[in-house]
């Protein structure tokens, strides 16, 4: 939405939706009567309904609209073969009953940024894209960031065909049901190597801007993070009858190391979750003879999130041996630190201070984005908006409008500084 | 098996095969290969073999073989309507990968104790019988007991008609499946009146036994025990980027609860376990909206029970209120203590310590049984037999041959003290 509500006009005169009309056509799409979340999961009906307003937004923008072979959608302002392309964009999945905006409102709010330019008469001396990643909560298959990770080749077309949903469908065939080509994906680097530039805008996943008083914040890094598999595994017995001196309950271990998750991450000032369990036989009258747990810990740098899961780890086992419980801990995942490219973040800072003098927030964040597995490949950026109550991946997930429109004129500002020589 | 060895006689002059010869017939029955636990659910084919065995005991002996209206197998010595009839006997079915002893060993043991009785050629005044009860444990449809609750009239026709397997097959056609008539079914007091006295040998379900060097002991009570389900409500949220201080997580409310049930229930001298737990959305990088755990405790009394589970339930409270989660409690099921029958008991320790005047310890139980489920009806007794390590409701479950023989001998005893006027 332009800040005096006046309707945007396309290249050939038409009236384009404004910020708020493009929020509104997208805010029943997906969403579940009862949650109230979203549930946008990739290749499925509610996907297809996103994917076909990208391609309206596009069209109604005289945008040149194309696919690539990762599904993947582009609308082009230029030629998208000159290189040193300055590309915009997000995603419009969600997790299982996610909020409104993680995702979309980067989508949307480029598209309004680019209305917002026109409006100003800029002029663009290098090609400019809008893209909307596919698959990228991974909420389907289990691997987030399916699109990028595909196009920067960090994901083999071996192991994308042999990602499988819940019900057994493969990737490939959830893709060919949905009418595109699964034989067609595989890294990118032709498209990439034309990109000079990609900032995603996205709600921010955490108080910081709230707690700054900020409307809009840059990214600094995404937190190194990791998944840990805790299998405590102690004796099945009778509930009723088994003293409590000959018990080897591992649901005791489990509940002491979740206690310690929390009490190593508050040390160290990263996070710890235990929120996903499985208990064996998981009756209510047999003590359990497996726990198993699952850690999801964040840090700032690679040395605070090592002390904490190791302090984690260390605490686990000493409960363990004081149960009588065999631990194992297995790493399942694990990513690495990812640093946004210095000079065009430095960048971004000066062209959002340029007119106020004002130093906008740079901040890390705990999630991860497109924008993070692209950062291998080329220069990336991103822009967060201040989000009220840090609560994200959830239908309670919120921004105030005024924020969002602030992050659309943020966006317009990075977008004009860099696609102008 | 007789101390001697020595085979038994039926009444033709038939050898009848001993406790161990019957103890290897069963032995396979049922048994996963993987687990090594017994998978005898009621009314499928491991359920079906057991019963035949069980037919062919009371064929090889001469005994006067029917099954009642419920299901339950009856072998019978004397006329059965002749009344004030001395029983014995147990169940057959298991629970998931459930032990050996649990059931088949007060079945083995009776069928075992006639034999030794036919050897001592004791003559009895009163009509005896063994009994196999149908479906005690309840792993297939979840209520224990169905077959002496339907007998007592404690569970009612239309209910156990509503009774569902896991595969959505209703009681009545997976009787009938089994061949059995499911509109027969219900209370069965003229059966109930010709019975003076039940006396069920199970192996013991915790250490007592093996804790006072004894082979052998008497049942005083069954605990009164329940089954609560706390739902500990809080905020779905990102794992990796909400701030602790932000977060409504109810796993840490739960864990604590856990350690509470423990702390509470070692204060008391009761049992209380946490075995089962349902998260939502139980995904790995989600902050939990829902923690919901059963909590199964028993006690030797009501007012030590109630004291521990409002122990649990105070502490709960506590934890949740300083997390910011919402706590329901909920009983699910509560059983009041079961005293059995005290002059039988007493008798039963008469007839035992009649030739050594040592004294047969009595003890309680946190287990539920046939016996308990009867003893509202008519004088019921349990003995047990030493467990050396307590463990049950696992493949691990065992006993000492040498204590199963003296549980055989001690139960031979009881029956021609009972059954001889």
């Amino acid at each position: 939405m332009r800040a005096d509500g006046a309707p945007s006009v396309g290249p050939a005169g038409h009236r384009t939706p404004s910020f708020q009309e493009m929020w509104r056509e997208l805010l029943p799409v997906g969403r579940h009567p009862d949650s109230g979340g979203y549930r946008r999961y990739a290749w499925t009906g509610a996907d297809a309904e996103c994917r076909a307003w990208f391609k309206e937004q596009a069209e109604a923008r005289g945008l040149a609209y194309e696919v690539d072979r990762n599904g993947n959608q582009w609308a082009w302002l230029g030629d998208p073969t000159a290189g040193d392309a300055v590309v915009t964009g997000s995603h419009l999945d969600s997790v299982p009953d996610g909020g409104a905006f993680d995702g979309p409102l980067g989508v949307v709010s480029s598209f309004a940024a680019l209305d917002e330019l026109r409006g100003r008469g800029t002029r663009f001396d290098k090609p400019l894209a809008i893209v909307n990643f596919g698959d990228e909560e991974g909420a389907r298959f289990g691997l987030a960031c399916v699109g990028s990770r595909l196009t920067a080749g960090q994901l083999t077309v071996e192991q994308a065909h042999r990602l499988t949903d819940a019900d057994g469908v493969t990737l490939p065939r959830a893709m060919e049901a949905a009418g595109y080509d699964p034989d067609a994906i595989g890294a990118d680097p032709e498209r990439l190597a034309r990109i000079g530039a990609f900032v995603e805008l996205h709600v921010e996943q955490g108080r910081a801007l709230d707690l700054s008083g900020d409307r809009v914040g840059i990214a600094s890094a995404i937190w190194p993070h990791g998944r840990w598999r805790f299998d405590f595994r102690g004796e099945a017995n009778h509930a009723g009858t088994t003293r409590l001196v000959d018990r080897r309950d591992p649901m005791l271990s489990y509940a002491e190391t979740v206690l310690a998750a929390r009490r190593e991450a508050a040390l160290a000032g990263a996070v710890a979750t235990f929120g996903k369990i499985s208990v064996e036989p998981n009756g209510v009258n047999a003590i359990p003879s497996l726990v198993r747990g699952w850690l999801d810990s964040r840090a700032a740098d690679q040395g605070t999130l090592d002390t904490v899961v190791g302090g984690i780890e260390k605490a686990a086992r000493e409960y363990a041996d004081a149960h009588g419980i065999d631990l194992d801990v297995v790493r399942e995942s694990f990513t690495p630190v990812v640093e946004f490219d210095h000079a065009l973040r430095d960048e971004l800072g000066r062209l959002l201070g340029k007119d106020t003098g004002l130093t906008v927030p740079v901040l890390g964040t705990g999630a991860g984005h497109d924008a993070g597995i692209l950062s291998g490949s080329i220069p990336t950026a991103m822009l967060f908006v201040r989000n009220p109550t840090g609560v994200s991946h959830s239908p309670a997930e919120s921004a105030a409008e005024d924020d969002c429109l602030a992050g659309v004129h943020a966006l317009a500002d990075v977008l004009e500084g860099l696609a102008r020589t």
